[in-house]
């Protein structure tokens, strides 16, 4: 039996949560004071600001854009490329994120920006590009789930994941104190665990039933070209949109930049090396050329020297692309875990790796290298951590990086067995990936392109002459 | 017979109309002090600037790139959802804003910045933006007419709406001093009722001959969803494209990225109660979730609060999507008005909206809650304008909304019957929604994918076997 | 016999040359003073900087993004129109410009930043940009070559190209001190002869074997369009990126953006008059419409007032589509010379006009327009060039496009002799515009879209009955 119908349970989710939104907001939200008018007046009178562009909102907000692009056309065309799932990919992908980063907004806020005095949270630019990086670990989850679940479980993967996301951000950045601007840890780390882990609660032994659309078609592979290089080409925003002015985001763009160049040099070679006739394979170019994106979120900020991002982008394509020849494959056969995007090649994989470089790079920064006021300034060496050496901040980074990767793999399980309740509406197992389960499609025949009707008339026509 | 034959009148038009705007250029506009050279270098010691990022270039630019991107990609694309109409949809899009945009500078030029002295028009990044926004008055008209004119009508409808929109922007913006930075009045009302009041005139009694192309087809479905997400990620920037310096563009970014948001929900939890199944709907997806963005262009810039503006965008989802549902079948059938787009939904009902949400915000406006400079500059309360009080400020808004829907009825109604001429070119009534009409396209067999020549074939082998 | 064979050229081409790129990085490339840690606070003090928005990242980030989009998107998805080469048509752009990027930073480093002392090159945003510009000739020439080399050749192309532009940019920018911030000459003119004399040395007199594979399907066109409007919208940002701060980026855009909305009607217009029925050609629009961005490249820095920059678009639009309706078969006929994409149309002819262009607005330069500071700065008429009279400049601006156009020619026609050593995996003729050559495409039957199967079964069906 067709158990699709969200009718009830999807508008009541969506109402209930929004509604939950407006009451929070308005008791906690508030600008902060680069956003506010008076507060912005104000802010400059006291820091003896003479001119506007000293607000923070100018040196984040074409960064913010692009992170914002990355998040809906970049995760939501990377996600069409199914044959007959393309409205789930890039539509239920619109409907978390929006969700996402609202309650991302507040649980951020909870943690790192509560005014102990008035009980209120402020948020300005970078509030903004934290909740859409908040959002990006729901979104990647989502990868491993693509065509297998509704939008309701959907939504509570999302509404989980963002929690888990603000918890295990707190402990990562506050407590231990680590560097992750891009998120290689909090992010990719955790997002790409969390996906695997409610994957494998939610395996379906009979999933070929759908075998048929579990697969592209030449033109969805086109679309999800576009949010393939959205997401190439922004990641050095989304790895410098919170780094520190000047300098930083001026390093971390390059280092991304010349690690995501050399990692689709490797992801070609490998991929080419993959095939028996050398044949290139869409899905390694859309995904494993990223890798090296997801590797860089952490280091990027850091003096990894421009050859050495170099390396990490070309270790991130081999790896990743062997990752969806040979280990997926292995997953889905022999640990019962299907993951229709391959996200354990693209984020949780380089995220980790992306942990321990940092770690690595953070070990290894000295005085010489960064200044004294710089390496302050880059790792925030002040208050409580000034004492802090170099290699204990990077055994911090390395305990980061263990700390995501339990975060999602223990909230993974838990959120999956959740979604196990049979009242969600999932399709059953011969009706995965396919649009027909939560969308009116266009044309009454709605599996198959217009031509058909076309055809038969056609066909009418030959036989009754 | 097919009426369609555009190849002395579209150039015509074309010709005539670029070598004016060649002439008027040469005689009107030069750069302003900011982008011409040698004025700016004397800009910079009049005014003490040392630095040259205190240019306004640096403080809107990477908005007015997000706006282009929205005028061109985001409407041009949304509009490709039709099967055998998106070479149309994007393509003379395409045209009208291309031509709208520089007859915008002249007509805004004239009514806003003509120096009474030299009698030259200077511009600046900021010309370009308001050109941008002035061409969205056109667009959104088009969406009305989709598929029902010729691109000369088009030119028409173009020419005479930058036109009027100059005018009542002039009587809206300077006469009546109101506020508008993201045109909710300006723009999305007036280009709402301007469109329908087009189409009103323009009613096609025997439409339902062309019904077989009036819908989408999966991928045209894709394409649009390009567009809508464009729109809806970049709609902050629009409008915080000319709000103030600071604070001003900081806020109204925060305001419109929130209650766009929420705006996504409430349309997926409308869309999946009016299916019976609970299947969503692209078309809502796609559009209605834009509504919060239109509705929040008044008050954006104001201090509305954030869970004030997520209000806002919880209740323009459902009206919007109601509207779809409802409205538009309505109009259809009882007013004889075809709104191909659905643009009332869209734009003209949120937009006017979101101007009377601006009256009350503004109405609410306290020396408390902006500070006194603050409620200066972000209502412009200086010089004959100084003793206005919140209240009048309130009433002047809603006075300006209804200027914005008077110019587009009367506007629309008198330049339809200009359009109903039979010089333009436009489809018969069974040739609507269809590029033939105005494209080569490819393949010999126009409106057949080119599977159908294989399938023939194989057809062929079938049966001889 | 197919030899399309590349499962060991490509990845040992891949694997050497990046691996030759990890070197030569660890040796040359290192980080510049706006980029380095300590550096950037070494330079706000010895440069008396109090605010880190002075640092050029925020000059010129926003523009760069946007001239990334332009290379991946742009460029990529315009040569998605063919019905069965998509895949190679934006899938080897990413390839080559990963790479050529990389070996730009080199080339151009070695010949414009090596610093004597410490044999290092030193980098940042504006050598990112530079990096973008320099693989835009390799691109433009693959316009020339798409669906007829194999993806190995395109990897010499661009290694010659890029050095072959460094070579020649020194030349020009250096030697004769030209002015060329949106390379007319530099990247058009060069990069569209280097493509077309490529393509003349490899013409295939047998290529009408694929010829039902040169053309577009309804949605590959589309596709096309997305990459076409990315690049007509972000030009002005191509052409700013690295002009000088303040008065010179906004100039830069104000004409690029109104020189590239004028061509769009003369675009228009020209197609229109060049069929019979007057309908549309997609490949006009697509492409002729661009052409007013190229031809900017060198003079939009210029004052060459907006109604000269409407006036230069005016007539790009149509000699650009003129040849696409006269010359791009003429030049196949009759000079035996295959250009897939046009490029002498969209490329060389602007490029080469938009030199000649410069060199007239140059020599017209005044002191009494510029003002004194303005000459020298727009100019650069310091050192040892301060004597140069405009007239000189304009002179060496025309002999510097001469420059561009020889070695164009003369490095396309040796690169072509080195492509047709018999070992670089090149299609046989009746394999060109196939995806099939190079990519795993999805169905078993990869030709034929999805619905085929479905259609047969139901011709069976049929007949059954």
């Amino acid at each position: 039996a067709n158990n699709t119908y969200i009718r009830v349970s999807l508008p009541a989710v969506c109402f209930v949560w929004q509604i939950a939104m407006v009451i929070l907001f308005g008791v906690f939200i508030r600008y902060d004071e680069e956003s506010d008018e008076k507060g912005w007046h104000e802010f400059k009178r006291s820091h003896n600001i003479t001119s506007n562009i000293e607000n923070d909102f100018y040196f984040r907000y074409p960064s913010f854009q692009d992170v914002h692009v990355m998040i809906f056309v970049g995760f939501g065309f990377l996600m069409t490329f199914l044959k007959r799932y393309s409205f789930g990919g890039v539509g239920f992908n619109f409907l978390i994120a929006a969700f996402g980063l609202q309650w991302a907004l507040l649980m951020q806020g909870w943690f790192h920006s509560l005014d102990p005095v008035t009980g209120k949270i402020t948020i300005g630019i970078e509030s903004l590009i934290n909740a859409d990086f908040c959002c990006a670990g729901s979104l990647i989850a989502y990868g491993a789930l693509l065509g297998k679940v509704s939008p309701v479980q959907l939504m509570i993967v999302t509404l989980f994941g963002v929690t888990l996301f603000a918890v295990e951000e707190y402990i990562i950045l506050d407590l231990l104190h680590c560097r992750d601007a891009g998120g290689s840890m909090v992010i990719h780390t955790f997002g790409g665990y969390y996906g695997l882990a409610i994957s494998w609660v939610l395996y379906r032994p009979n999933l070929n039933l759908s075998k048929r659309l579990n697969g592209s078609v030449y033109h969805s592979d086109l679309f999800a070209m576009i949010g393939a290089l959205f997401l190439w080409m922004f990641w050095p925003s989304f790895n410098s949109a919170i780094t520190n002015h000047g300098a930083g985001q001026h390093r971390t763009v390059i280092n991304t930049y010349l690690s995501l160049a050399a990692c689709v040099l490797t992801t070609f070679a490998i991929s080419s090396m993959g095939q028996k006739k050398g044949k290139l394979d869409m899905v390694h170019i859309q995904n494993a050329s990223l890798a090296a994106g997801v590797a860089m979120g952490t280091s990027a900020e850091f003096m990894i020297t421009p050859y050495g991002s170099i390396i990490v982008g070309f270790c991130c394509g081999i790896i990743s692309t062997f990752g969806y020849l040979y280990v997926t494959p292995f997953l889905e056969k022999r640990l019962k875990l299907q993951d229709t995007c391959g996200i354990h090649n693209l984020h949780a994989v380089p995220g980790m790796l992306g942990g321990f470089v940092g770690a690595i790079v953070a070990a290894a920064a000295t005085e010489e290298v960064y200044g004294k006021e710089g390496l302050v300034e880059t790792f925030g060496l002040s208050g409580k951590f000034e004492n802090r050496s170099m290699s204990t901040q990077g055994a911090y980074q390395a305990a980061g990086t263990c700390v995501a990767i339990a975060f999602g793999l223990v909230g993974g399980v838990c959120v999956g067995f959740i979604l196990r309740f049979p009242l969600w509406g999932d399709p059953a197992d011969d009706f995965c990936f396919d649009d027909e389960a939560y969308w009116e499609l266009p044309e009454d025949e709605e599996t198959i392109p217009p031509v058909l009707e076309y055809n038969n008339h056609m066909i009418n026509k030959h036989q009754d002459t």
